[in-house]
């Protein structure tokens, strides 16, 4: 028979191992149900202005639209290249219900046109970035825009830097034509493949895995 | 005085105390360290065929160059819009050194051109995914190629699905043409200003977090 004292022992080292699981366990599995619960990637100062949005190069790629001037009369209304980009959890969200959550964030990248002919044809190819917009829905500091989106730009040509924070533009200026325009919920995505084939097909698919791909345009 | 046996229970008190913060600094540690050295994207069967690559979704977007057929008298090489991708570690690797990893992979997805007008303009928006490429950088499987460099394409328009491996396309098809006009190492960053901006920056900065922007064309 063990005595009282290693009888302690070994109560005190199961405590201890059952607290060194339960520590590891809450530790790693907290952080991945934050990130998708709660985490924002946007900010608003005191001023109700958008801080710019930054670390974007790792949310996820939407699309590429090109309206350049040469096609426009030489007056495009948006004559760069815009790479359109979306917060992680608010894609793992749009997987998982095909909505856009409070607190989305879409950022839209401007690239100038840097060369219309190429060794692989002529065509549109990026040049340098020229400035930054974004757009965020949030029935909490939106709640009278309509779909609660706001629309903000960062762009500042004359000095060529970014607005360090921005507010949000009237809704005549952008949102009405997005809420007239724009196929599901102020988004563009009739010209978003990477959002179509994601909407609500689960958070744990990867649609790009997927070989099926539709027949190549003759 | 303390009780020899209050002594040794702080001891094993301490030791575990020590050995829950040491565990839980190896656990969370250890996958950050781990995903950057060793972690490679690409993987070759035993026939040295690609595996199809998946998962680019969460890769870093890199650019998207287009050159339509209307552009190219009707017969364009590359007719669709190319959303290229890069390789996290890789990106990383760039950001630190300047250079394409060994493992280095680029996945170049393949979009129709689904729409030449919109309410934004005349131009082309992304219409569906029609097939997948992909650049790998391996000294160890590609001794022979130029750079190392070797190119696959699942794209299988017949069938509408994308093929599950794919071996290297011959060096004068792609390689040769990349060798002679890509401008660092067989990649086409005079198109990418995400790869231009990130080349030996370091890893820890994010290049669009500067608000420095070139001023917008006029």
């Amino acid at each position: 028979m063990k005595s009282t004292k290693e009888n302690i022992f070994l109560t005190i080292k199961s405590l201890f191992a059952i607290a060194i699981i339960a520590l590891l366990t809450v530790s790693c599995a907290d952080k991945a149900s934050d990130d998708y619960k709660s985490i924002t990637y946007f900010n608003m100062d005191a001023n109700d202005e958008l801080v710019r949005p930054t670390g974007y190069r790792s949310w996820v790629y939407v699309g590429t639209p090109v309206t350049p001037n040469d096609l426009n009369d030489g007056k495009a209304p948006f004559p760069e290249m815009h790479n359109v980009y979306i917060d992680p959890q608010s894609f793992d969200h749009y997987k998982k219900t095909g909505k856009f959550r409070e607190g989305a964030i879409l950022v839209k990248e401007l690239v100038s046109i840097g060369s219309k002919t190429a060794v692989s044809g002529n065509g549109y190819f990026a040049g340098e970035f020229i400035g930054l917009e974004a757009s965020v829905k949030s029935k909490e500091h939106f709640p009278d825009e309509p779909g609660n989106w706001a629309i903000f730009s960062f762009t500042n040509p004359e000095e060529g830097t970014l607005k360090q924070t921005a507010g949000a533009l009237p809704t005549n200026m952008c949102n009405a034509c997005h809420q007239a325009n724009a196929q599901d919920d102020f988004v563009f995505t009739q010209y978003y493949p990477v959002l179509r084939a994601a909407k609500n097909i689960g958070m744990d698919v990867s649609p790009e895995d997927n070989a099926k791909r539709m027949t190549a345009a003759k």
